[in-house]
């Protein structure tokens, strides 16, 4: 039995809240279970250096976490003057995986940042982070559609991402900190609204994996991302 | 007429959320109409080295704000690498005035750091900071009583903030953000439950101020102060 | 009686010594008795960026401690790689201070840096250094008056500051470090020449202040900078 | 036709060079064509602090290029004052992919760092990095054995890596930078000697990839990898 | 006898590679026995800001040393996130002793960088990396003639550099590391190939030296230069 | 003729004004006409990490500029957050020709940190610095002695400094900034008051020197040193 009692392929109760915050363009808390992540998209009428003249648009994305949304105080990042190596990566995840699902031609010549802040942290930050950055991205989209900066959304598709991991020998969906901790592989996935694969990064915590676990976990990961793309789709239906 | 359409001595809808998050020894959600700060408490059994073997305690605050927290998105400053002058000036006001109200002879060889993170700002966020983080040190030290590690709370008593300002050449209570970026003056001031004062930070942002504007903004701050005890009373007797 | 023997109302001998250093627009030496601080104003030709275009100048300042300015050495901030809090609250506080007695608009295109540094500390170094910034902004104004580059000073009033506190009970103006470490409450109180405030700072170290107390302490505090304001205008009629 | 004109499971002449430089306890020149990392494993008798008292050994990993191992000149990072989120997730990769084939009880309280610095690159210098430091610390375990400190080497199998990629509507294995410039999905995976997965990370650059992509990069991968393992094994037999 | 066994006046076995990398410019790794340094020219047509508009170019030179080039590892700069002193004082050495060969007019708006990392350090990598540098530098300024940017080579002399110290009470030339930890005076020179001083820097590490031991020691580095630009000048014409 | 109209051989006017400052075991103002720096010594009962256990006391220096001790403004290194490389080249130096004429072992386990700050540069800062840091360190050491830490100084010769340069083809004695900026060849040399070297630090600026030139300067350096360590007798007699 896993520690949340879940049957194995069962996702936390996610819970999208949009508009949560009201100066930006798109605001999203998104919560997997006790994990609360804002999301929010801010649009801005400029472009890095390295796409200047190309007539192409960007996506980028930050992350951080409040000092206290973990069990025991991390040092805020601010005060120790960088980011650590973990937050680098997991921001550089989140604006590939939003990239995948964005025509950069057709947002035009400006960025989008979506800033994750986790609020409360109870494992898997980094995918319910993409998975509320994309609906707070869709947003913001459509308020460029709205004001009439843009005809139509740039949005391909949805994208949400979800971990899965060997527990006790078993593959489970969607760890909180409690299985994460105690899980011998570890993988995050992130995939599109049609089933494509934008990033598969799994780990062997301790004993390495066999391609048949990484298959049941694969299987595992595509049935709760439909999931997740649904919930998506209904957040912007109501 | 101010913006915000309150008479002179209104403060904004106050708003005090215990237990917002759940890991902090204390995690309070403060509002003061659209400005929301999250603060939580942390208890740490070490101390700073500047105390040690002294037999005391030490409270000290951080302060940041997510990036999109204000109208347009600021740069984060853990990716800048350093805190601003702002920032610092804020936590260390922070610090200093909950402090005041902190006995920390009896608080023991112990430290607690509140956290002051601004998800949403509307002006007054380092006022709105300082009266939620005190709920916050009150719930932390409430524990250590609980769990036996104190016999009685070291708080000695509340303390609140306000901010005031000459607004259209008026004294007023509590600026929002509009009302903010169109006074001459602009005063902080942290006071305690009895009505001691622990910091006034007043600032002649045009023309200097007269004394006997200067008087008409300690009256309206006092009386606001008040207020916020009452309501930080109020908070944890529910 | 309070450890410098002075009455309670008494200012240390204040020196105000222009033309220290012979390359700056203006360099001026203060000394508060013990402390000293030296002074120079640099003109250049050049504005910040958030002022471009806007066909007004600006006025700003930094501050420094020489290593050894204090009774026991202190790090080196270039070589720590960052300004400590303190630091920046109160370069931040020199240049307000400053910026409330310049007509910028007036300054045209150009901004005119303060640097206070401080070559022996005995309290009260941010007062002695507003003060005898003023003086040095005189001169380098004065300077482009002299030189053609504007028709009459920019400088409406000059500005000054003391720092006051409840000693013994009582309360005394311009504290030595000696009476600044015993001290219940510390007030830093920025006036122009026309006795309009600019700042008031004022901080319980222990005990919260009253009404009664600040009264007192204001009352001296603008005694002090009558004074002062009088010695920067004999400076500068020398 | 691939621009290196291999067929799509042909690795790059694969080198591994011992002794390359002589202060480390194992120094190993590794070339994948004309990719050259030169690899170092340094054995130092501390713990970091994380560790201390567990009876547990640590293995970490640090990477950096050379200025202009790169087609055009890259930024020094110890100039820039930082280390890239790419430099940081690759050291982190390394270092996790190492610890997975280590058995840390047995190394006992001692640290082995794996420093990778890339001489010149041309694609896959993760990789490379992977295969030739897996050598290196090899060479320190064996030392530590030589020397008497350890009765056998804690090294429990082979890890090397692999990149693989879809170029042209093909599957393809070790791509060199024109391959990985113009390629859809990258992927790098991790293995040991057994055929356990110990890292797998697909990125889709463009178009989200299929399971059926998928699998064929895995298969690729598991082949490569098992040629490498044969490599290592014959390095140090010779 | 000097622990290396060779004659004071001696140096050791020098070897300088062309082309030993295939992207930069110039690629040269230089070795003075056991000391050896990659040295890479990079051309950038660019200039640095305080030379806008001059109708110069500009030669500079940046140095490290790879964390286990020397005997125990050191600390990465690059994630330390700072050049120590001595790495910043022997790349500006470098830089300078460059430009003095080299006609900058002639050279035009360009920047070539002289990186210089040391693989494997034994004594002598300043100079060794200078050497080298200097065959670097050639072969990127005759690239810049071969493809018709330049007309003739802006190069005018060769520079090469080498220490002597005073071992056991003698003159030597070449100090590897053994004898560099046991000198009293150490000196490095700087010439170039018609025996013009560019740079000496001579330290008394203990006893001050004489004038006697000064000039013995200039003797010997004189003679070690000639032989070193003869070797260069072997380099590029093979 | 030399700007400064003065024989080649001839010294700025040297003024040294011991107890400049109040609070440092050692205070100097050190003057070589126009150039001022205060040099201040702090005794220490702590060493650096790398003596620990070894009986030995240190010595070491830092130094700074006044952001408007030059012709213009310098950004201040607090502010930029990081010492420049001729910072750091300058203080270690000071830090070594310290060193040279103090017995450290008869100094015991304490450290001396002598702080050189430039209130006003017109050329040779750094041996000015080392001239009027001799003599704060002498001070400091003397101190030591009263207070009865010491049963002897362990000052075992005076050092001092000077530079030295090539303008107008002729050799000069202690160059201003207007002569160091239009000179060949620059040349700072450190020697003890028994005439012995401890540093030789010459750089050809434009063409390199001949041999000739060297003597030259390096017999001008010895008389002008020898005089200022009369000054240096004198100022602790008087």
């Amino acid at each position: 039995m896993r520690p949340s009692k879940r049957p194995p392929h069962q996702l936390r109760d996610v819970r999208i809240t949009r508009h949560y915050t009201c100066h930006a363009e798109g605001s999203v808390l998104v919560e997997f279970g006790n994990t609360k992540v804002l999301c929010t998209a801010s649009v801005e009428e400029t472009i890095p250096g390295f796409l200047k003249g190309k007539g192409e648009g960007w996506v980028t994305a930050e992350y951080g976490m409040l000092p206290r949304s973990t069990h025991t105080r991390m040092a805020r990042e601010a005060a120790k003057g960088k980011q650590s190596g973990r937050t680098q990566e997991i921001q550089r995840l989140i604006g590939r995986s939003l990239r995948a699902v964005v025509d950069l031609k057709a947002l035009g010549e400006r960025q989008i940042t979506i800033d994750c802040d986790v609020l409360q942290a109870d494992g898997g930050t980094r995918t319910a982070a993409i998975t509320g950055a994309c609906v707070a991205l869709h947003d913001a989209l459509q308020g460029l559609v709205a004001n009439g900066k843009l005809a139509t959304s740039p949005l391909k598709d949805w994208v949400a991402a979800v971990s899965v991991g060997i527990h006790g020998g078993q593959a489970v969906l969607d760890l909180d900190y409690a299985e994460d901790s105690d899980c011998d592989t570890d993988m995050n996935v992130v995939m599109t609204g049609q089933g494509g694969f934008v990033e598969v990064q799994g780990t062997a915590e301790g004993t390495p994996f066999s391609r048949t676990e990484l298959d049941a976990l694969l299987a595992l990961a595509a049935d709760g991302i439909a999931q997740l793309c649904r919930l998506q789709q209904q957040s912007v239906s109501a």
